[in-house]
């Protein structure tokens, strides 16, 4: 798979987060000649909060992080990732294979099963053969290494073109904490449905209850406005764990808050930089909606709009079908107060095409590789970005071939 | 355009409707070389029903043929369908173009302005040049014909790749009442987003109320129960015309109603026959959902993933992708007791794939046209059937080319 043009030119360099370490393996689980799966241990006195699809058919991976999180405290922890076969749809043995990893695990590493939490990745509806998994895991507990990270996002691959990373360092009082995070996703895999899973660690101190709160608030204007395709994995997994390393103890800091919002939203955007097929990266701004919720709801009708997104594949400066997107989303949007703006340019308002607008200045902005789709719905004051790439002959190819 | 491979043979021979009559021209809105407008006259006592768009950014037209339904009676009645430009989202001129095409077909026919009906379909954001429409007017209302039906077909399409009509002759009584149609769409003009139009007449004799009732009740089940690529055009217009000429009262006739259910269902088939680029007819029943309106959240749910359309493009058995759409829809679902089956072919149950099903029995049932996606939830009684295409390298090439 050739890697996306929109693909940053490197894995960004990593602070090491004290607290946590990784190691990968390859197990073999469908891939061969490449690590597919990896062990990320966490010190005593991690505070853990995660974030998880919505799917009424998820995973079994997924109900029992949710069930593990439902009532953690803080402590060491263990995060198992496979790739290649996502343990979806499997009924029982889905539920058996969850269980035997997070026994082996906690038998290798010493971290109690209620708190090994594992995802796996790949084909829909086929028996994980987690006794490869096992067969590694006394391997991976012996070989943590705390800067191992690079190595851990690649090892979650599964059709990514490109591994996922994103770090900073935010100061708080006058010392440092660090934030790092990893991705997979979020296009297809080959043969079947991809899934979108990150992995952010720091070495700040937080409880538990604000860790969880933060992230969840933090997913709703990140990770929950992208779209590659409007398709919903069974498996999407987002945890954030907070090692308490450094001592210093964040809860409500803003520095803190800015500094996790900027590694989520740089790991969102390189999923959609990864979108099958993608060619163009579009930011869709809408203000001056009713209220927060209709300017998503708008965002997303837009960005999920087969012709929208076919237009930016084809460089076609087609507001027209902007204004379709608007008028179908359900929200409310009145035709006469309708502004659309590609970038600075003024395409269309007060229910139609702008004066000053010439068709030769849309063309000439759609030929970029990073189009901003502003539009103001002139009735209020909500608003929402969304992201997204557009819909290409890559993305049919990519999708329509034979499982193989 | 070459016919859609899923094109029926031939423009079916339709009966002569007692109190409706036809004319086309070559108006040169858009198009040259080909009829581009088309005016129906309906006889006085005829009663007008109609179902529009819910988009926010519906057009002048669409808004218009709206109010003048409101509080409407029985009586003369003229439809003037003008294919090239959709006269949506150009602001006042477009409420000015839907006024002096009405003001001129009463003019011309003598039929009442508040009983002339409109609609235009095509390009979005261009003003319509509508005085070369009503410089074919007189012409038009010179040239009627009770036969012109299928020409009328052709006048209104875009892009479609074939002229769609249906009819039938239900016997009430002993006496046979006709129902005709007519549709258009939908897929996407080449240009920009196409329409959705649909003309049907019959010569029962049917009051306002009830026709309008008839009519918004099966639009339901059967054009609300299409989606070629979920997004909904700024124009979508279906019409119902009863011209009483038969002299039979039809009113709550279940034979009635069922030829206008098969009317109704043979154009919405056909208009995802002309789907994009589809090479598809697919068929998603859903049943043993909690109430009818989930089932039909998991059938588009289905029948709008690009996974499942791409899937399916590629003769692919991906049932995983159909568990993650159903799992998406939001609608209460049991992933244990959900039932997948290829047309007979049971392929997954409990919650895992089924012991009897074998790949190639499923890969050699997606090497049909006409492909049946059946969905137990097994929870409830609710059900629905939608009908959809695949999504091709056709619809991209047709949608991402550059406005001509």
């Amino acid at each position: 798979m050739k890697t996306s043009p929109l693909a940053p030119a490197n894995f960004p360099k990593l602070p090491v987060i004290d607290g946590v370490t990784f190691a990968t393996a390859e197990a073999g689980v469908k891939y061969s000649d490449r690590a597919d799966v990896m062990l990320a241990l966490l010190a005593p006195g991690t505070a853990v909060a995660g974030v998880f699809t919505k799917s009424a058919t998820r995973s079994a991976n997924v109900l029992d992080c949710q069930a593990k999180l439902g009532n953690i405290t803080q402590g060491p922890a263990a995060i198992l990732v496979s790739s290649g076969n996502s343990n979806a749809f499997t009924g029982g043995r889905g539920v058996e294979a969850v269980k035997e990893n997070a026994k082996a695990v906690a038998k290798a590493t010493g971290v109690p099963q209620e708190r090994v939490f594992t995802a796996s990745t790949g084909v829909i509806g086929e028996p994980l053969p987690y006794d490869k998994i096992i067969a590694q895991l006394d391997g991976l507990t012996a070989m943590q290494s705390p800067a191992g990270i690079e190595d851990a996002a690649r090892a979650i691959m599964t059709t990514d073109t490109f591994a996922k990373g994103a770090g900073v360092e935010v100061v708080i009082g006058d010392k440092p904490v660090k934030i790092v995070g990893i991705a997979k996703g979020s296009g297809m895999i080959a043969p079947d449905m991809a899934t979108m899973l990150v992995y952010i660690f720091t070495d700040a101190l937080c409880d538990q209850e604000s860790l969880q709160l933060h992230l969840s608030e933090l997913t709703e204007t990140s990770f929950n406005c992208i779209t590659v395709d409007s398709d919903t994995s069974t498996s999407d997994t987002l945890m954030l764990c907070a090692t308490g390393a450094s001592g210093i103890n964040v809860a409500d800091d803003a520095n803190f808050l800015a500094g996790l919002n900027t590694v989520m939203l740089d790991l969102a955007h390189q999923v959609v930089r990864d979108g099958e097929g993608a060619t163009k990266f579009v930011t869709i701004n809408v203000t001056g909606a009713d209220n927060d919720s209709d300017a998503k709801t708008i965002g997303l009708s837009i960005a999920n709009s087969p012709l929208v997104k076919t237009a930016i594949a084809g460089q076609d400066p087609n507001w027209g079908r902007i204004v379709m997107a608007v008028g179908k989303s359900g929200a409310k949007a009145d035709r006469d107060k309708l502004t659309i703006r590609f970038g600075d340019i003024l395409v269309a308002e007060k229910g139609w095409v702008a004066p000053s607008y010439t068709e030769e200045a849309g063309a000439n902005y759609m030929t970029q590789e990073n189009i901003d789709i502003n539009v103001d719905l002139g009735i209020g004051d909500g608003k929402a970005t969304i992201w997204t790439c557009d819909l290409t002959h890559g993305y049919i190819t990519i999708n329509a071939d034979y499982r193989s």
